[in-house]
Formats: C-alpha cells, sequence, structure tokens
C-alpha cells in the first residue's frame, strides 16, 4: 500500500481498540471483519445474535469522539491511528449510529454500574459508534512474547501437526494456581490436547501484568506439563468483564482459534459480585450444541483437600470446606507482595517465585 | 407358571451361564434376549456385529454336552435348571449348531493359547450350541449385596431421579486403588454422575472375590466419594478376558444401564500379554459414534507423582517413571497377603484395611 491511497480522515486508537483490530485481523473473531454496523450492534445487544442469526454474544465497536469525528460518512474511509503514531488499519464506514448505552450495559454486562469495569470502559468510549469492514495494515509488535501471539492459521496447524484431533480450549486472566492446573488437566485426560490461552489484552490494574503471568505460564509448563501435550499462545483482546456473555464469547473465538472443547470454570469472566457463580455455564443452554460449534467443559469449584489428599472439586469431593485450602485472591496477592510463598497445593513454587519477583518490581517501579 | 408346562428336557446350567441369564434377562445384554442363534454367532465372531448389523462383539452362547443332549431339536423347548435344583429359565430352541472353537478363539481372543482363562472357558464348554429366546422364570438370589443388582430399568429410573443428564460408567473386577478413583474422578469432572459398577460374576481364581470387592467399594465410596454423584450398582456378568472385543461389550452393556459415557482404560479386560495396551481404546474406531451410542472417554496409564505431588497419566505428567509410583498386581497383592498396607498414593488406608482382611479370612478357608 502506498502512502497516497490513505485516507486523510484518521482515528486515534487507545490499546484496547488496538486489540481488538489485531483479533479481527487474525481471525479470532470470525466470522466479524471489522467493527459492528448498527443492524449486528442491536440485534447482539437484545438477542446475542449477528443481524444474520449467528450466534454473537458481544459487541465489538469502535466508539468515537462525536466533537472530533461527527463528519464521518457512510462510504467513505477513515485510517485508525494508534497513540504511538502507527497506522494500523483503515475502517471503510458503513454505518455510523449514536448506541443506546444503558441499554448496552444492562443487556451486556447486566449492570450500569460503572463501579464494574467493562461499564466504565463502555461509559469512556466515544459516543458515536462507526462500524464496517477492515483494511489491516500492520500487527501490532508485542513488547514481549512475540512469539506467542499465533494466528488462528498457525495454531490449527500446529493442532493438524501434532495429530491433535480434540482440543480443550483454556481461557486465563491470572496466574495458573494448582485449581487450574488441576481442571486443565482433566479436561486433558479426555481429549488429545490442551490450548493454554491467556487474554493479553488490557485488564483492569489490580490484575497481574501479562508479561509477569507469561512469565509465570512458562515455568509452570516447563515444570508440570509434557510438551506435547500443551501449546501456549497469547490471546491479544482486552478482558470485557462481561461473565456469562463473555464466557460464550471465549467459547467461540476458541472455537476460531481450532478447539473442540472449552472449560468454562465458576464465575468465568466474572468480576465483584454481578454474576452468580454458574451463570456463565448457565447461558450455553440458550444455544443448540451445533451453532456454537464447540463442546463446553462445565468445572465446578476445585481446591486441595487434605481429607482427599488431592485436588478435587465440590463435584469429586465429600468433604467439609474446613478440609479444603482455598485462599482468596485478595489474600494471595497480600502473601506475594509480602514476599510470602502460598502453599504448594495452593501454587507451584516456581509460579509463586514469579509472581513474587513481579510484585516486587512492580512496587519498585511504581 | 405350573409346574404342568415345564418342559421335559433340562439341561442343568453352571454359575457361568447363569449369570449370562440373569443380564439377558434383565437387559443389560440387550437387544439380546437369548442365547445366539448360528446366524447371529457367526456373524459376531466374524464381524462383531449381529446378522442384522447391529454392533455386537462378542458370543453369547449355550455350549452343552453333545452326548447328554444331542436329541435337543430346533422347536423345542428345554429347561435351564441350576446346580442348586433351581428351575432358572426355558429356552425355545431355536438353533443347534456346532461352532468352529479355534476360529472363535482366534476371532474374539486373539489367541487360540488355553493358558488364556477366556480360552480356557470356551473349550471346556459342550461342543453343542443351543441358541433361541429365553423365558426367564426365576432371577437368581445373591447371597450378599442383593440391593445393588439393579437392573437397567431401575439404573435408568435412578439417574432420571437424580436429574444426571450424562453418566460415565466404570467397570471393574478389581479393587478401586487411586489410579481408578483418580481416573474415574476427573471423568466425573465433566459429566453429572457416576456408575460403579463392578463386575460381579464368575472371574479367574486370582482376582480379588466380589464380595471382598463390594465391600471395599462401600468403604471407598464412604469416605472418598459425594453420595449425590455416585451409583454403585453389581454388573452379574462374568469376566472373558477379551480385551478389546470385551471393552467393546462392556460400553454397550452400560449404554443399556443408562450411561451416556464409558471410560476405557489400559489394558481394558486384558490378561496376560494377549493385548497390546490400548488395543482395547483402538478398535473403537471402527465403529461409527451412532452406532455406540455411548461416549468413549479413553485414559492413559496413571499414578501418583511425586514431582507433580499428585495423581497423573503418562498424558498430564511430563516426569520420569522414577517420580511414580507404581506397583505391579503381583506385588500389591503379596503386600496384602503379609498384611502390609500399600502407601496411601496407592491405596485408599479403607480400602487397604478391607482387602488385607479379606486375604486372611480366604486363607483361614483355603
Amino acid at each position: 500500500m502506498t502512502y497516497s491511497t490513505l485516507p486523510k480522515k484518521t482515528i486515534t486508537i487507545d490499546k484496547w481498540t488496538l486489540s481488538d483490530i489485531d483479533c479481527l485481523a487474525i481471525g479470532a473473531f470470525s466470522p466479524l471483519s471489522g467493527f459492528m454496523v448498527e443492524d449486528d450492534y442491536l440485534s447482539v445487544v437484545e438477542t446475542m445474535r449477528l443481524a444474520n442469526g449467528a450466534v454473537w454474544p458481544l459487541p465489538i465497536t469502535l466508539g468515537v469522539d462525536e466533537e472530533l469525528h461527527g463528519d464521518i460518512l457512510p462510504g467513505e474511509r477513515v485510517l485508525l491511528r494508534g497513540e504511538d503514531g502507527v497506522n494500523y488499519a483503515i475502517l471503510q464506514v458503513e454505518s455510523c449510529y449514536r448506541p443506546d448505552k444503558n441499554r448496552e450495559a444492562e443487556l451486556v454486562f447486566r449492570t450500569t454500574d460503572v463501579a464494574h469495569p467493562g461499564v466504565k470502559k463502555l461509559f469512556e468510549k466515544g459516543n458515536l459508534y462507526v462500524g464496517g469492514p477492515l483494511e489491516v495494515l500492520q500487527r501490532p509488535v508485542p513488547e514481549q512474547f512475540a512469539e506467542y501471539y499465533l494466528t488462528p492459521v498457525q495454531t490449527r496447524e500446529i493442532f493438524e501437526c501434532n495429530n491433535w484431533k480434540t482440543i480443550v480450549g483454556f481461557q486465563t486472566r491470572n496466574p495458573v494456581h494448582r485449581a487450574h492446573e488441576y481442571i486443565q488437566k482433566a479436561a486433558l485426560e479426555i481429549v488429545d490436547g490442551l490450548f493454554l490461552n491467556p487474554l493479553m489484552g488490557e485488564t483492569k490494574s489490580d490484575d497481574v501484568p501479562a508479561t509477569v503471568r507469561m512469565k509465570s505460564y512458562l515455568a509452570l509448563l516447563e515444570s508440570y506439563y509434557p510438551p506435547t501435550r500443551v501449546l501456549l499462545a497469547a490471546f491479544p483482546a482486552a478482558m470485557r468483564y462481561a461473565g456469562p456473555r463473555e464466557a460464550v464469547f471465549h467459547a467461540l473465538v476458541r472455537k476460531n482459534y481450532g478447539c473442540t472443547h472449552f472449560i468454562v470454570g465458576r464465575d468465568h469472566a466474572g468480576v465483584g459480585n454481578y454474576y452468580g457463580t454458574y451463570d456463565a455455564q448457565y447461558i450455553f443452554a440458550q444455544f443448540a450444541p451445533e451453532e456454537l460449534g464447540i463442546s463446553l467443559l462445565f468445572f465446578e469449584h476445585s481446591f486441595y483437600c487434605n481429607a482427599c489428599e488431592g485436588m478435587a472439586t465440590t463435584k469429586t469431593c465429600p468433604h467439609e470446606g474446613d478440609q479444603h485450602l482455598t485462599l482468596s485472591g485478595t489474600k494471595v496477592r497480600e502473601m506475594l507482595r509480602n514476599g510470602v510463598t502460598p502453599p504448594p497445593q495452593f501454587s507451584r513454587p516456581e509460579v509463586a517465585k514469579i509472581l513474587i519477583e513481579g510484585m516486587r518490581e512492580r512496587e519498585l517501579k511504581g
């Protein structure tokens, strides 16, 4: 593409939007090929389906400042430029519309409370949505771990090379503690391969930073997972914290990466107390299995049980809670911040070490 | 039924045959409703299908002594009487035929070696097979644990009452050590309920007796399984040790009991070195999933791993064998015979205690 063909109108996009563009570019959000036009947007908000009926639970939209960009018209091409000055994509504008954000929040997040990080983000977005297909000029270059930013085409190729017929996807925005390891491995026992696909886009500020997490995943895999059975790849998307709807979204995206199965645990993609513990599992009952195209594996709360002398869930362990080793997120963060290694039944020591180092570096910087 | 209607010709049946009759009577061997006629027998031996094409991997036949019963003719009714003098059933004879037992052994057991307990049994059977539907007069009354001899109608009702939509069946002729517990619970994590369905019919003499096993299952469930998630019931059949073919048979039978999933581990229904470690998993590839009507869950060799600090399989643990706690059957039997409790990572102490007591009683008696 030569410079002369670049559109004159330019929208500056933040990192959050850039991660959406990247996911659209690589086909992670297939069948979407751009930001939603009004028909799709309204249909998704109201029915969790695109206007053509395909299941899609979350709006993927570009919200712009009406004062700055109120002159954009359908039919125009607009340049999407990063805060770093890089021209990332061109948007073929097909639809400009003003969303009802209260309605969107209510239906997508089940709350309009701006204390909810997804709702907060929604209301911070521009009030003019511009939709249409994208022409991608350049993929963002990750600062670290670039080799793990695989496209769905690449992951599917790897699955095929490994001769994996069945692959279970695991989404996480957190370090993998033993509870998650247990769930991943229980699922792996009945399929050919595990696709560990941590979300690397923007998360709320008290989540563990992506680079620290990536180091911890590598340490964990190195010591506790058979390399022939696991693929680690970054999921570039940002976190919405939309609970049940985001669980459906996460499943569909992993189907795009080539997974046949997807794990949904308790409070998947949840935050605070906005969603019931298993709402993100119940929501799948609204769709026919063939519409989803990926099999769901639902897991209950997992923990180390002293009486079982092993990892278990409320489904497989009959003992009272006082036998279970469970630590709250707050408690674990406090331990790590103070350089205290959680018990090995909670976290692998190799993982804890990296998280403690990460906390320390962050405090030195911050 | 009045006495006058009983046929005059009588065949005395052993316990092995009686267990087949019971399985036929309760519908565990559905679609079979009697001993195989020649067409079905030949088709099953050669193709693992009944003459009508339905998958069925094992001959279910009544072999009688030709000298004693050579006068039986198709069209006749014959009384089947137990060694205990009880009239258990009437056979409507439709087919009398002389099987090629070498061919049957070769195809069903993959060997004609009479050191194989299934082959030995086959050659001990009478050389005249009589087939036809059964009219059952009385179910055998188990000496112990009668309340666990549930029919498929009863187990399906229980599954429905429990609101279990997905149920995984587990077949065993052995005590449940931690390796099996791990596999059962890994499977249970992704379904609604576990159907622990130990085979209670005849097994080879060095297997742990059924009553001792039953006590050990009850002790295990009592201490380590949530009662709301497990149903224990006796599978009255005898063991064939036919490896791969018997795995298919075990799966189909559990479908009859109402299971949606069935676990096949390593060397399922195997004995000695007659079958490859995973042959009983590979065999299922010969059938379309809808022909089987039950989903298979294949598991690899499981063990406690010191480095993982937990149960795992060769699929989920990357460590060398020297980290794995594995004990041979011979070794464990020796320990139990000497009153030595295996490590808790191998056997639950509650289970080991019952097995040691069982060994002791057996030696006192025998």
